[in-house]
């Protein structure tokens, strides 16, 4: 069960490499991402249409100039729901697609894909992990980064977690009820996936009793890093990457608040 | 709100530094923690008294030779009950105690705070942060670092989450009873501090139907990895900082497991 017996990070051995790049600051790339960054040959990330890409943007003026870029395009992200057959079908293809092209990318060269925040919590890659394992013919590493949410929560300058403070870390595409529920049993929150469920997300808190404590955290970590009570902003456009926490409360020895 | 302004990490202005480590790989520590740790005059770091220090222990061989060391002895770890008076006035002292210190010796130089993982997940430091903060007369700044659990579940080899997929964290410190509420409510799970707790957290994960699919890793991202079926493993000493995780199984597109 352990991807540590591969070793394909400490050489340029052909396989897949996904590296984590953090919440956004590239200072917060880890020592062994920055590394295999700068010294990458093929590169690939995925995007939506017309989009730069937020991975491939955190690694502006990282790249060697020479260095081959495979832009992964998503065919569809929220214009159609995602339990909607087509949607499966769609993004099933692209997976597939992607899988067996850097698969055999893979077989002569290094190919290093670009994940923003850490590749295992919510991240696409995974999709193409488990078709590359399956497949079991190419080297395969991943390289973990500071979750997204963690750059969030730093950008608040709290502490997310007490004593024995529980983390709920849910999705704003969950149903009211669903919300109301996974937050009535949790001391601080985390919803990512923000983007137009907000309303859902703000009726949601309002009902679980913790509107008043949560915030709305945009591109934690780097320059357009943005911090505001949720209550005191409206449901106006607002990026499907920003993140609502709700910080907990427990147990510290005299703590100065 | 936001610890943004201050820019310490960019010189040796005086102040106090807390850096994340990461989860034990010396090569998961940030670009900024890494040349932030190789550069520092002075390093505070939390140890249990005996011992070499988790934190202190993951930057041997970074640190300058002629770099001060200041050792923060917990007075008590798990000796006598987290709730006890007793153990809220030693902490309460100690944690008093060293911001004295810090906050001293940072009004002429920076003293760079060593954390394993993210300082604001379940920290020590938060408390002296709250503490350095409430002066308000030293420079105060905290580096996101990848969280221990994040190495644990990638030395697993699998997502932690998928699609909606809700992961509860929470502390083997609760009782029977809320570990088996909160483990309810989530779909992934991870359970920090395990020690002694295992015997109860095993309890609660049979009650609430998720022991076959739990494991217990230790050590995560380091040589010292070690990943078990936690229904294989018996309820022996296990250290405090041990993790057991569950891995989520939601939406995914035709995925191959």
């Amino acid at each position: 069960m352990s991807n540590k017996p591969q070793n394909l990070a400490q050489s340029a051995a052909p396989g897949v490499i996904c590296v984590g790049l953090g919440p956004g600051d590239p200072e917060l790339m880890s020592v062994k991402a920055d590394r295999l960054v700068r010294g990458a040959r093929h590169v690939a990330f995925f995007r939506k249409k017309g989009r730069p890409g937020k991975a491939r943007q955190l690694v502006d003026g990282l790249l060697r100039s020479e260095a081959s870029e495979y832009a992964m395009e998503y065919p569809v992200t929220t214009e159609i729901p995602v339990d909607s057959p087509e949607y499966v079908q769609l993004l099933s293809r692209f997976y597939d697609d992607w899988c067996l092209r850097l698969a055999e990318l893979a077989k002569q060269e290094q190919v290093i894909v670009l994940c923003e925040g850490d590749p295992f919590l919510y991240g696409s890659f995974m999709h193409l992990y488990t078709r590359l394992r399956e497949r079991g013919d190419v080297g395969l590493q991943v390289v973990p980064g500071i979750p997204g949410m963690v750059g969030c929560w730093h950008a608040t300058g709290q502490p997310i977690t007490w004593g024995d403070d529980v983390l709920g870390v849910m999705t704003g595409t969950l149903s009211e009820d669903e919300l109301v529920r996974r937050m009535e049993t949790a001391d601080a929150l985390v919803v990512m996936k923000v983007g137009r469920n907000l309303p859902r997300i703000r009726r949601a808190l309002v009902r679980a009793g913790r509107l008043e404590s949560a915030w709305l955290v945009q591109n934690g970590s780097t320059a357009n890093e943005q911090v505001e009570r949720l209550a005191e902003v409206g449901d106006e456009v607002c990026p499907y990457f920003a993140i609502v926490l709700v910080h907990g409360q427990g147990r510290r020895p005299e703590a100065a608040w």
